[in-house]
């Protein structure tokens, strides 16, 4: 097996490295990937970033259909991914086995929760890999590494073999350096299905407002640039309840999911936990069943608002962070803050079901942020390809 | 705690009942309802129908966010529902729990996976009753039962806290005597969105040409009426490889996502099973990757064909089975053969991600034969609201 010792990046997972030939030939043929360790692989136990979960799960038996899918296809497997524990945090932080190196920003957090995949592929460990995201954990980390990422309408990928946090909220997505690689993945993934998105561009004014005014004015020039190519965009206002409350009803779902996900694990082994996880694991174990009554009523709300507004084929614009990503040094309340701000945003296509791709389309001294494109359930495909568009309007990796 | 002693239906499960009074005033107040024994209820073994599943899993500390939903609508929870072992039959049969009669025709079995919660229903012991749709375990109980039964679309309810099968296919749905309390559960629980049925009937001739003749004969008359309704129906086929092609497809996506799903435990703890699910499960282990390929494949070129149908409000109308509920009395060939015939049509909407209502619409010499409705993904209210005005014109309970 392939050792680890080449793994500058701190990207895979400690140990022999888990690596896969390709099953047959396919439109992959030829590219590497990483997947995130929580995804199942036959003969290999999933630590879902964790060691106790490690020793207390059995070698799977199974390989998640998903990188089954990939191998198919031509795709050779290369390694399984660090991922923050239980997928439980946006900075990409594990005290168990390492935080993975952001290679476009080494003095800032890589993101997370598939943070070893993101840095993985924008170090070029390979062409792309697998994460999952539930309330950022794709987006946020290909933000903040400065590479293309997409989390898929909700339920568009099977999630059989694949470690579970907030089933309404979670998908498995992918990252890569190049737009058409995004889309050449989502070919073997995706659903089939009709979508076009022949609609105008919506520029969510709450996003835009809520970043950081340089991360703002970093991007606009990129908005400018879509303009062109779709025409002015039209301003709104989503959240007229702000983002503070988007991400204080997005926490209630999440929390009571990932307690009812998680919590006999938790019961059973009370492990312990880096830097934020254990602190969001004790407040999903005593959510108010009303306060997540509130939250489940907000996001049919929500949904309510949002969903017509894209079924004409509109895509929505908007930065995809909020900020870059945090330094190493950020202290715990400093990195709660980012949280915050961030899943206000993020919330708006999890708690929606909407795909959303985040194109690397600027730096703000140096440290990468995404814009983020987003369009109706279903329209993966769609989106995938105005994406590759918009990227040879940017100018970035086509 | 209520006793098991009244349970003359057989539906819940063996020992004391698991039950939960309402957490608030709402729209299900006065209403009584039973979940299928895969939905988590915290201080209870969930026990997926199989003892050796509940001798290894410990107390849930956690309750399923859609049945604390409920209980939070009004609703009080009278118990738990006996399920095929892990989900994986459509006749409702449990070696271990005893099978649940079918009120609606007691030679016969009741339908499963869900069997307990429509036994429940159709008896009149609750009001309606929580159960899960895989390849069919809500529709086809609800079909053999002669009540209302709903496969929403994929991914519209959480299944946090709720046995996993195959996920891709996995849905949790439910059961109800009337039309309204159908929708109105789906009030309570069905996400926010927009979504009219303006379009066509097209009835679907690969689903009535593969119903037994007495089936589909008995169904007629209620077709004719919805025309009155909606205008004469439009005659396609949407599988030109003919039904079994869409069975066998169907049946490596779900045996794939079984394994990769339920094969670490099966491995650990090598249980014995009732009729069929072993040589199922058996069956999922040798599955080869490449005719799981093949059945992905498939569903991608199926869901390229089906899902432009109904963009435009269009509503599918077929046989919910192509028959009566098999005799208590029929082998094992002989449940195989519906099981595989059954499977070819419930696979229309179960591979395509698509809403489902089965409505009692009409009996063959005295056993209940149910009329689905499927619409585009995400119209699951709009489904319910067509479901009332379909039963009102069919004399069914509204």
């Amino acid at each position: 097996m392939t050792k680890h010792d080449d793994d500058l990046l701190g990207a895979f997972i400690p140990g022999p490295r888990a690596v896969r030939a390709p099953l047959a030939a396919g439109r992959l043929s030829g590219r590497s990937f990483a997947a995130k360790d929580v995804f199942d692989l036959a003969g290999h136990v999933t630590s879902y970033g964790h060691p106790d979960w490690a020793a207390s799960h059995p070698a799977a038996v199974a390989t998640a259909p998903v990188v089954t899918a990939l191998l198919q296809a031509g795709a050779a497997l290369a390694g399984k991914t660090k991922t923050q524990e239980l997928a439980f945090g946006l900075t990409g932080e594990n005290v168990w086995h390492g935080t993975p190196r952001n290679p476009a920003a080494p003095e800032r957090f890589p993101g997370g929760s598939s943070g070893g995949s993101a840095a993985a592929v924008a170090g070029g460990a390979v062409d792309f890999a697998l994460g999952t995201d539930t309330g950022g954990s794709v987006r946020i980390p290909a933000s903040y590494c400065g590479i293309f990422g997409i989390r898929p309408s909700h339920g568009a990928l099977s999630l059989a073999g694949v470690c579970a946090l907030a089933p309404s909220l979670d998908t498995a997505g992918w990252f890569t350096r190049t737009a058409s690689l995004l889309a050449g993945v989502g070919e073997v993934l995706l659903p089939g299905g009709p979508g076009d998105l022949g609609g105008p561009l919506l520029r969510v004014e709450d996003a835009w407002v809520n970043a950081q005014p340089e991360v703002a004015e970093a991007l606009r020039p990129a908005l400018e640039k879509l303009e062109q190519l779709r025409g002015r965009a039209i301003g709104l206002r989503l959240v007229p309840e702000g983002i503070d409350s988007v991400f204080d009803h997005m926490r209630m779902v999440q929390a009571e999911e990932a307690w009812a996900t998680l919590g006999s694990w938790v019961s059973a082994h009370q492990p312990k936990f880096g830097p934020g996880v254990g602190e969001r694991l004790a407040a999903a174990r005593v959510v108010d069943p009303s306060d997540a009554a509130r939250g489940r009523a907000f996001r049919r709300a929500f949904q309510a608002r949002v969903r017509p507004l894209l079924a004409g084929g509109a895509v929505l614009v908007y930065p995809t962070s909020p900020c870059t990503a945090p330094l190493l040094s950020a202290t715990q309340p400093e990195q709660d803050l980012v949280r915050g701000a961030t899943l206000g945003v993020t919330a708006i296509a999890g708690l929606c079901g909407l795909p959303e791709v985040t194109l690397p389309a600027a730096r703000v001294r140096g440290a990468p942020v995404g814009l983020s494109l987003v369009a109706a359930a279903g329209r993966d495909r769609a989106l995938l390809g105005f994406a590759c568009d918009a990227a040879a309007v940017l100018g970035l990796s086509v």
